[in-house]
């Protein structure tokens, strides 16, 4: 409880820019908003594993856009809601008359009606994704405005493009309760590599969101990849502007081992580059399906020249006292498991397991988080409130 | 607060035969029941803008069958469940065993354990989808009498070939509210008529339902369309009785410059003629793609010779002092915006988009109060109950 | 309310091992649990019926895999679900990324995060639906053992290649009402005979289910199929050794005509052989599409050679005072009505309709029995507590 109370302590503390706002990168976001957003996370988490229930809405929907495949996430924005007690109306495009050349605006509001949280992924195309949300965003303020929509959705970026913020907020928070607090996070080394896989068209928006978000704690960012894997260039400068005023720092190496170096942290990831993923992104939109095969086969062949990046026992005898923190968003192309050469061999992945599926497991708190402090004014507030009214979760 | 007390009075004062019933035509309904409808949307739309909590059902099913696509009213539907306390349980057709040979009855039961509601679309099949609804409900009629359901669920009409009664309702409550009272409305003109679009095979529920429903309140209905874009015979018997009992009129024209002119109200959209949907209904059970590619390839012909019916400035200067109200039931087919040439000019359309949007708003709402009037043999005490709990929508 | 006092009382008294524990096969459950099942199914029926809130969970995830087809067991596990408090997270094979190699212990985690219940259906590959089950049984344990999961989720079986335990249940709990007690049950006659059907591939679930339950209360269960219907080897086993023990008998014969005589109960229904499932198997999994066509021929063929295993009246006749109850999962081959020729003639099954339909109504409680017991350490109380609380269900 002690915890609990410390935790809605500081939220009252910092200063809350978050209402009725849209979460879409999180270097548009102050320090002060992103540990509001963990606090609030972990202070949900706190109530429901005391068995208090959590509902802020009595009733109230939260709506869900996947325009890419994706269990994890759908599953994790479905938890959110409903620890709020919200209820999903999943957008499938599918089954709606969406390609039937509505505007965005209009769907946007159409959608929205009694909605607190408009949920979307969509990573496929470059320049497309993070553009899109923003639109929507903007359908949304002036529906508001209009008096269409009785209150403001929040618009949550489930992935795009550029960035994961609900992947690298779970990332740090598990970062934070890992070593203690984020004070501690400064000068610890974490090393976001690429790593091999067997597949290709894997979004940046892992590594962007990562060294765009842990540059802002102080940490020691080291950022390795192959020739031609590249990010996207404002992602980079983003990355490098945020560990000046950190007093962190953001560096770029080339090979595995030399990121690893005495990292207290690795995060070794596969994706695809963002001018295959432009490339790509030509092709998806021309329907270009030989284009996309040899697209594919070309980057597989690519890939191939560098089955040696992967994290195995050998590298992590490289880092801090051997004895860095394995991360992955999962799921992870495991060698022998999941394919016969992957991103990381059997035992390093073993070894870390369980971290990685906790690291998974902060997910739906921190999604309930960006909601709850989008659509709530005084966050700390109502969560002293669920902790004083004390109803329970499950009735005993 | 006393707008909301209004509300509810006079809900007790009509004569209320809705309970337990079934909401398939309007012109099933008395006037009162009608009137007890927009009065419970209204209700519900004022307890939630105050935040109010709106759970009448602590548990309980809203089951949904869409047989065509739909995004819109599926979210309104979901909406309306949420409102109310239930979750929405889809009936996908290609998932379920439906179409191994089951009988309408015996599924209709199955899916109705614990159901408060069934939500139907089914608007392909000139002939079929408000039979196949009056099915439904006497199975679930019978299923109630025989024990087998607690309840008997209420079946509600999401659009089917011969009415659009959510859609009518909407627009209904939006006109009450625009013009101040249905007292207001009559004597009001209100053009209901036929506008271009580059497409094909839009169900004729909307002008049926309109005509069906605004003669009931002494508006003068005048109905426009170019030569074979008849509507189902029936309909347009319903609206001569009905504007012969509620002294308005019903009036049909031959163009839209006469039917627009002193207008009020205009109400410009596309569909297809009976006869056409009669020959598609043909076509779609036969599955006869060649005859369907055929019969679309010669109605868009056919709609291309009357491409100047659009709703456009115009036209909309011959309205009563060139200001009536635009309604749509939206997707708008907007020129130069949705296609090149549509039912109405971007200006007309973006002048009164904001209004469409809020006739959007309006039916989660309806189709809250139709699920409560059926449900629930005294709504208006449960509307003062829920006032009096007070219990908050969102946490505070 | 003497009633469900009753029904509690006898809980209470029970030796209660089902909590934290999956239901994947019913005998693996003691007789005392078993009646636990039915007493809490029962004791949710009645406050439902008297209009009693039953949320036990405030908050909380239902978890839904479907492997096959399902209308039926999807709505009753949704209304299960619903009754307690729980949302539905449905798990699509399609929409997912499970396709693509991920392991089945890591899927199982991380779509439990917050779940009360993953309820899984997977019957069409014989050998690999229970084990499946287990396989994600096992999963979920570890992971809460490893602190990855808050709670350990009931695994519960919604059919699978050994056991249907949702529906045998169902069918006792039908039986245990119609006869008055299970006490009553001791001695009475059950014929579980295979019928025939123009269709191939029917699982044997719900026939090794049944001989596999009834032989537990005593019953005198025959068993009758044409040759080469066989049942898999270890659920005869299970049957003889469970009529031994309870003092039934379980018997098996070569007839309809001998297995209906003298039955005071009737289950006659279509299923494959298992040599033929298990051939079946094969070819899915080799995607033999070819083979499964010469398959589902020569099923078909053998089949038509038994047409004459048709419930009618005829068979009827011979049946205890000619008045036996007929029983059937849902939905039944009706001769005239779904089919030429089926498992049973018109006149019969419209004689029991309402009792089948009343049959298949008890599966959503039987489901929310099985979660409520393996979530809550005692039902007893919690059942006590709602109807202490006596919250009403629909606000009036």
């Amino acid at each position: 409880m002690k915890d609990f109370q410390k935790l809605v302590y500081e939220i009252e503390e910092f200063n809350n820019e978050l209402h009725e706002k849209d979460f879409l990168l999180t270097w548009e976001k102050s320090v002060d908003d992103l540990k509001i957003i963990l606090n609030v996370a972990s202070a949900l988490a706190y109530l429901r594993n005391s068995n208090m229930a959590t509902r802020v809405f009595d009733s109230g929907i939260a709506v869900s856009q996947f325009r890419d495949n994706s269990t994890r996430t759908r599953f994790s924005f479905a938890k959110a809601a409903n620890l709020l007690g919200l209820s999903v109306c999943d957008l499938d495009e599918e089954k709606s008359q969406i390609a039937h050349g509505e505007t965005v605006r209009e769907t946007a509001n159409m959608i929205s009606f009694m909605a607190e949280v408009i949920g979307i992924r969509d990573d496929m195309y470059i320049g497309s994704g993070n553009t899109y949300m923003r639109e929507v965003a903007d359908a949304l303020k002036n529906g508001h405005m209009e008096g269409v929509l009785q209150q403001k959705p929040a618009v949550v970026n489930l992935q795009c493009d550029i960035d994961h913020p609900t992947q690298s907020m779970s990332d740090l928070l598990h970062l934070k309760n890992h070593f203690g607090s984020l004070e501690n996070l400064k000068g610890k080394k974490i090393a976001m590599t690429w790593a091999y896989s067997p597949s290709y068209g894997k979004p940046l928006s892992v590594p962007q969101g990562i060294i765009g978000l842990m540059t802002r704690f102080g940490m020691d960012v080291t950022l390795a990849h192959p020739e031609g894997y590249n990010l996207l260039p404002e992602c980079m400068e983003v990355a490098k502007k945020n560990a000046a005023e950190s007093g962190g720092s953001f560096e770029q190496v080339s090979s595995m081992d030399e990121a690893f170096k005495d990292a207290d942290i690795v995060y070794p990831k596969s994706w695809a580059s963002f001018t295959v993923m432009q490339t790509r992104t030509d092709l998806l939109k021309r329907s270009d399906q030989e284009g996309l095969k040899e697209l594919e086969k070309a980057c597989l062949a690519q890939n191939a020249r560098h089955k040696d990046w992967e994290c195995n026992e050998k590298k992590m005898n490289l880092t801090k006292n051997k004895d860095a923190l394995y991360m992955h968003c999962l799921p992870a192309d495991i060698t022998g498991i999941s394919c016969a050469e992957g991103e990381v061999s059997e035992d390093v992945f073993e070894k870390y397991r369980v971290q990685t599926y906790k690291e998974a497991g902060y997910k739906p708190y921190i999604i309930a988080a960006m909601i709850l402090a989008s659509r709530i004014k005084n966050p700390a507030e109502v969560l002293y409130n669920l902790a004083k009214n004390g109803k329970n979760r499950i009735l005993e």
